[in-house]
């Protein structure tokens, strides 16, 4: 298994399965699957709360194994959720890029951060 | 382009090529993508701040292409993280849900959300 | 101690004085206590993350010391910010609520939860 | 009106006469509060959310009344869910305070950001 050959289809079945065998789908409302997106996330934040961004490389490699988890837990509610609310995450996705290039032109935000509003 | 046949790795191309086209790698720590991720899971989590959480099945019927952008933006990230930092999305998933099951036997915890600390 | 007799400034000072011991200000940067803050507030919001909304008063009552515990946590990084930033808390409130109540005015609000944006 | 002479029961106060008059407690569940509490803490971060932390404090400068501005919205969050739940902020954080000290004694991380497990 490797994200070479692995669809986002069959990473949807695997948490299916995973979620229907435990009866989970009741607690899984759009409003709680939102929090859990959130809790999931801020628990990769937490591991580079007190950190320097340059230095927050290094803290990766020395927890990787941790970090790859919490991927994996945002990965896996973020699979739920589009299970649930039958999204397609790849047509998502790519509806979303075209917006986004549309805001964040190329030679306008090349090299800079800063927001498309006030670009 | 849909789940059924898209895999990880076409995805994490599409979104490469759109950081390196505007140079933003060199923002992308992994400290900074992991508040990039909290913030856009709290975007989608906005969504359904106030109503209650049987409620929020029509919030999302009422705003899906709102839901259906920020689930690309939080995807967006996710991907962004793996590839700044040479992650196998689903090897880490694989990785977890064994953990996961081991956790969460099905037997324990079928219709319950208790955490399994507490189970 | 209690709130009808405590100032803001003693709070503040209580907190300052815990950091100062540590000599903690040098990590205290506004991105960092900012990101702390979120910390925090997922910490609390965690407690609540699968329940119904209206059932986590109960839940609050079962677990009411983590819950102060928390809140404790959230306002301690809040009053760290403050300090180290020379932030008024009374006058940013002030400011605020005045501003809040343009936005929504009693008449057009009362019982609802719509945003300004929408009202 | 300033943080050296303002008690938090008269904040708590304002902030319940502004929720009565609107007739918002109806909403001010502890789920939807704790999750409204994240999202204001997103949007402080928000701010800081793509520059270096020792950037981050010319960046509040140049954005001082958005800051103040979120800083009072998480305020007003943090009071409603004081109010809500009778919780008394000063006697929360005077407890919690004591255990924080116990979790790290100033001789052992004096200078370090080492979470108190790793210490």
């Amino acid at each position: 298994m490797s994200d070479v050959t692995t669809t986002i289809e069959s990473l949807k079945n695997d948490v299916k399965k995973f979620i229907e065998d435990r009866e989970w789908q009741q607690f899984h409302s759009p409003k709680n699957l939102s929090m859990a997106l959130v809790s999931e996330a801020t628990e990769l934040m937490d591991l580079f709360l007190w950190c320097e961004s340059a230095a927050s490389y290094d803290e990766l490699e020395k927890r990787r194994q941790d970090v790859e988890d919490e991927v994996a837990d945002i990965a896996f509610a973020l699979l739920c959720f589009c299970n649930q609310n039958k999204i397609d995450l790849s047509k998502a996705l790519a509806h979303k890029q075209i917006e986004k290039a549309r805001k964040y032109p190329i030679e306008k935000c090349k090299g800079k951060w800063t927001k498309y509003t006030e670009l």
